[in-house]
């Protein structure tokens, strides 16, 4: 087998997600390697926390990126806030929430599930109803923007009815962080993880994830030992903050240039500006699907911006359609996950992806390919 | 607080890792990043196996990088080879072996110390006689190159014993592999992990890892489930594996396209070129070291040719040695760990980093700094 250096192809990535990468991101992430306890580094992993707090809008001391993908930041929070035997309620209406359930598990706890049919939101009167129903519930799961459905939560609220019952919050934010408003502070979130390659236009790698004091106070008082030695906040901390850095694992050095140039491109646009992009585009986007006839899978409040989901129409082969827009268009479109496969396509409108052109090529394709 | 794009100094990276990172992986780096499901990004995996496979001298089907640094493949290793109540030999001779150790516990399993002094090889009669008295015990973990003490242990003759007595083996060869043989298949090692950031001259944040058939069947018949789902080999191969990939998390595409680079320069090298540079390269550090009157804390066969370690001379302030190269030559080494923090450097000559231009320079900066 001969192997050549790999030559990647260039594609528009409108699926649920990795987004296109700005340049400025990958031409940061080429420049030299320096060492994980170098001071330079330090002052940049020092930045990189003040940019993840602002646009987390919070005040959190403990906010950094977790050395691995979405799928690890949300097992570091399960991993932390979760101890064998506890009960914890886990709001599922789609494939994540399911993956958070399923987390819960492994690491001991015994999960109540609050559900909602796929490509619903989370309703917190039945949030309520559960909690109401299971007093000694500790903490409280659930998952913004549900990547598998397109199905946007009012977490917010769901926040407020978690903590009327004195429990503390795990939210995911992996595809709702950079797109559409994530108000970590104001909306008393206690636990909150995000991936590094949706609505910040930067690779798949790196899960930011910031714990409030509660959280913290919450973690440093477990009785037992956070079941993995990598995702276990208290050692982690001990190279992310403090006056003295003490090696914990190397960190990806290269990577987190990357997020650190995405998080600066974020301010640079303005938090609002850039969720006001999102919007504008998906609602020209929306109209367009309309005019050629496809119908979304997820309409009104809780639809999300940054991720249509399509219906796909009868009679119509949707692995055909993919391919064709993939092979003639380079343009990707993500398929249905779990109960959704084959009933839906989900296209992404995120972060550097997010722009008219990109939207009217792929109104184009897609108009061809049917 | 005003942050601009972060520009890292050219660093001469002499310390335990991360190595210097060849341009070629940089550049690789810094290409389009693509779906992780996509049928281009799909090849470009089943050649990174490929080279994996013939890097780590192995026919192991089950051979991929597991999506996080070194210190993640560790646990993977230990969580999916670990169940509640069993007994595991740990063979400690430094911090990693100490970290295997702690990993063990946080999964339930029972350890076993089997120890050395810092600085020194584990005695393979003295893992037989833990072995011959301790018949419960179900795996065997040990470092090949201990990277906090430069001490290289003869994993093979591990390997030997521990499978007399029917224990199945992980080894850690972070700091091994590419620098000085690893034999995967010759030598009978049944999980094998290793990291992107040493010998590789690749940045961290990936961890190879090896399973062969005799792991795979073992972890295919546990009664538990492995206590993290990210971490889980058996569903992570559903992505990794197979005629239908399917998606387990988001595969971290750029970190990934700069893994395959960097197999691909050793492969272009050859592996055992490789081998003898690092050797070539160590011998002339060495002699320099002797010339200027500086000893080293390891010698003999169990050094290693790509981790020298350097005993503080009495009364020289190791710190300001250290910051005296960084601060006039650039030049990063290593500070002491643990029990030999203050008392040793750690000077690594791994990978791209291994030349006579950095020996020279690095020579020169010590003389200077004494």
């Amino acid at each position: 087998m001969k192997i050549n250096s790999f030559r990647p192809p260039d594609r528009i990535l409108m699926g649920p997600g990795p987004s296109n990468v700005h340049p400025r991101v990958l031409q940061a992430m080429a420049r030299p390697t320096i060492g994980h306890l170098d001071p330079e580094f330090i002052r940049m992993m020092d930045e990189l926390k003040v940019l993840l707090r602002d646009t987390f809008l919070t005040k959190n001391e403990v906010t950094f990126p977790i050395s691995g993908p979405g799928s690890l930041g949300m097992e570091a929070a399960v991993a932390n806030m979760v101890e064998p035997g506890m009960k914890v309620a886990v709001c599922v209406n789609g494939a994540f929430g399911g993956r958070i359930r399923e987390m819960v598990e492994r690491h001991g706890g015994i999960p109540v599930v609050v559900d909602a049919p796929w490509g619903q939101p989370i309703d917190p009167a039945k949030l309520e109803d559960t909690l109401s129903k299971n007093k000694d519930v500790k903490v409280v799961a659930f998952v913004h923007a549900e990547t598998s459905t397109g199905a946007r939560s009012d977490i917010a609220a769901l926040s407020k009815v978690a903590h009327k019952y004195g429990c503390l919050t795990i939210a995911d934010t992996v595809t709702s962080f950079g797109g559409i408003p994530v108000k970590v502070d104001d909306w008393e979130l206690d636990v909150v993880y995000s991936g590094s390659q949706k609505c910040l236009s930067c690779p798949p790698g790196l899960s930011p994830i910031t714990f409030n004091d509660r959280a913290v106070d919450y973690v440093k008082k477990r009785k037992t030992k956070v079941s993995s030695w990598f995702m276990d906040v208290s050692l982690i901390l001990s190279y992310w903050s403090g006056a003295k850095r003490t090696y914990h694992h190397t960190a990806p050095i290269n990577a987190l240039y990357g997020l650190h140039e995405a998080l600066l491109l974020v301010q640079e646009e303005g938090l609002d500006k850039a969720w006001a992009r999102h919007e504008k585009n998906a609602a020209m986007f929306r109209a367009g699907l309309e005019k050629i006839g496809l119908k979304s899978f997820v309409t009104g409040e809780s639809s999300l911006p940054e991720l249509a989901i399509v219906t796909v129409p009868d009679g119509v082969n949707e692995a055909a359609v993919r391919d064709h827009l993939l092979n003639k268009y380079n343009i990707e479109i993500g398929a249905g996950l779990g109960q959704l496969a084959g009933k839906i396509w989900r296209i992404g409108l995120m972060g550097y992806t997010s722009n008219e052109k990109n939207i009217k090529l792929c109104l184009k394709a897609l108009k061809d390919a049917l």
